[in-house]
């Protein structure tokens, strides 16, 4: 059962909009056992439309086409896909009422583009739009599944959930393909594949290990294939099992798509603890990641962003002698910064970071990406210091997941 | 000139990690005029990496390659190209010198997997690489270019603006291709689509169209071409000249990749005038927004963000009875949060935000979305209710978009 995912629209192809549907379509699909073989962009063209069709048909079984079907004169795929499948559109009187709704419940007035979103294939499955006017479209051609959303990522994936999912798991019976994601921090991949070599000298043929390194974090990826999903299973965990052991302690922190933010979250909820954070070079991003998460208002009191030293002083209660003699990057100024939001906003548990973000600021004695990053809770306080690197973004990425990790394990180490 | 972009990675394919690489890639080939014409994404496999340099030879002048050159067994790029272009791999002295010095930069010791990159095509252009230890190659058949670069994102674009593009660029006479992008913030794209209706039925056929939703904010992109660079800038540049007076006031904020953030910092840092933050709902977002773009603590001061009302009333000043009789999601509370911040930070300017992110708290007077933000100078407050809708995500992204945006008028009509 072999799946491509075409994505229509010269946003993608220029550059304008980065791919997220292919990533979450592939993910979904790969989650049901149906292997993806390509991802493709092309271009809102009808002569580039009908020649990847073609193409897709002598090498898949599955086409997942995205964009395209907005109510605007440069979305054509809807045309395309009736001509090339031989129909005519024609008005979807349900597809209409569904317009209708959609448009009252948000007290819009219905104009003639939405209207005509109504015209449809009157050959192919309706797939219905929960959360806009573009309905999805299902062709089958010589047992070939052509399924046709809109680009809108939430709309696509309302589609591919509630809708085209679960009717394929029904279709197919599928071979099972397992995989088994590892979380690592604060370790660099090329260390970690040094940590690894011996292991993976002992790695059966059919399971294979992947390295995922984004900022602050590795994944590795155990994957295995085979006919029985359970024995598939058991193979990949067992790899997981003797894994583990070979990471250095506490840096794998979960599996899968777990984030550090909610499993902290969960920890603190857990052990009804609260959160504040006192942020100088991250600037908010671990108040940001922390809110993110749904039902954080139970455990998170808030943040101080200490952008200047007035703030440090004056709501946070760092001294100025510290300021002055160790400078605003430096483990006394992290520590009281700490303390102090502890103290403001009567939190269990507090997270303080300071450092130079850059590309600016940085000295021979501390460069760019110099970072003190401080965990407390009512006993103790532990520091530590960082060099994260030159650029901005991937410092203050790095430094918000490596100060969440920290607090992990002082939770941990603290509760049960 | 067509240029194809070939992203090479099974966490790519199966969905694990998105693919910003050909996005970017993208932009910046469809920067110099050359036209993308298909992104496809592959495994880590030699017969699909090879099938698809075959596809490429009847379609594409230049291919573009990502992925598979890491230090790691699953890395098989270098060879499947050096067989498909048959040559050897050769210890290259310069790219192992370059190894070594990077990994002395970072006191890192080198091991067999680090020298094992120093083993190169014989036969193609090794391109260095300044941030990691996989080289790049450029081989050449049949006058198509094929450019293979790592797929760490940071080392990729390194590679392409410091050596490939500038040689591009000398070596080929490119037809022009003009895109020029209006940035919208707070109208829907289907309200922008009908108030542009008309403007649309007038435009020459040789300029397109094309609406990018984000949550937000919408892009409108014009583009043209043809064989004279000035001449299709002039007939884009009207364009834009005609479609400006169509956009409602103040909605209308910048051009091609300007972020609200760093629009408003401008301001700020122009009029020599501060901003701090006060934050329920956005949880620290706002902060971010601001303090990720370079230079930002020349302006931003800091925020709080206030999750509990306790942090409310102590730190930012709420009134206890404001929010027994108006509750924490009102006018009375968001304006008393935005006048608190400039009074504690000593700021000329402030957004505050509070508002029922979701997916919880709703309730049939205030439902998941509604949200109030306030900007505020030493002169003016001023408000705004919205209903952002029910996605936590989207709201977090539209209200700070949204407070940008309200703040940047107001900096504007205060100032030059």
């Amino acid at each position: 059962m072999k799946a491509e995912i075409i994505t229509i629209g010269d946003e993608i192809l220029i550059g304008q909009v980065v791919n997220s549907n292919a990533a979450w379509i592939a993910d979904a699909l790969t989650g049901l056992g149906i292997q993806v073989t390509r991802h493709i962009s092309i271009a809102d063209d009808f002569d580039e439309i009908v020649q990847i069709l073609m193409e897709t048909e002598s090498r898949a079984d599955l086409v997942f086409l995205t964009g395209g079907l907005g109510p605007t004169s440069d979305d054509i795929t809807k045309k395309t896909l009736a001509e090339y499948f031989n129909c005519q559109l024609v008005e979807n009187e349900e597809a209409l009422d569904r317009i209708k709704a959609y448009l009252s419940s948000r007290n819009v007035e219905m104009n003639k583009l939405n209207r005509a979103q109504a015209m449809l294939p009157d050959n192919c499955i309706i797939i219905p739009n929960r959360y806009g006017t573009a309905a999805g479209m299902w062709f089958t051609k010589n047992d070939i599944q052509y399924l046709s959303m809109p680009g809108v990522p939430y709309e696509m994936q309302s589609m591919m959930s509630g809708y085209i999912l679960p009717r394929l798991k029904k279709q197919y019976k599928l071979p099972a393909i397992v995989h088994r994601t590892l979380l690592v921090q604060g370790i660099a991949e090329s260390h970690l594949a040094s940590l690894l070599e011996e292991y993976e000298k002992t790695l059966p043929p059919e399971v294979k290990l992947a390295y995922l390194p984004s900022p602050g974090r590795v994944r590795l990826r155990l994957s295995s294939g085979g006919d029985d999903e359970k024995t598939v299973k058991a193979i990949v965990q067992e790899q997981v099992g003797r894994l583990v052991p070979y990471i250095p302690d506490g840096h794998f922190f979960g599996y899968e798509d777990e984030q550090l933010e909610r499993i902290v979250g969960t920890l603190l909820q857990r052990n009804k603890k609260t959160l504040a954070t006192a942020e100088s070079c991250t600037g908010g991003n671990i108040a940001h990641m922390i809110t993110s998460v749904p039902g954080s208002s139970k455990y998170f009191l808030g943040s101080v962003v200490a952008y200047s030293n007035y703030v440090k002083k004056s709501v946070l209660g760092v001294k100025e002698a510290s300021l002055r003699d160790h400078g605003a990057v430096s483990r006394q100024v992290v520590e009281q910064m700490a303390r102090g939001i502890i103290k403001r906003y009567g939190a269990d548990y507090a997270i303080a970071t300071s450092g130079i973000a850059g590309p600016d600021g940085g000295t021979p004695e501390k460069p760019v990406g110099t970072t003190w990053i401080t965990v407390a809770s009512a006993e103790k306080t532990e520091s530590a210091l960082f060099n994260l690197g030159e650029d901005r973004g991937r410092n203050i990425q790095k430094a918000s997941m490596t100060g969440l990790n920290m607090l992990r394990k002082l939770i941990t180490e603290e509760n049960c």
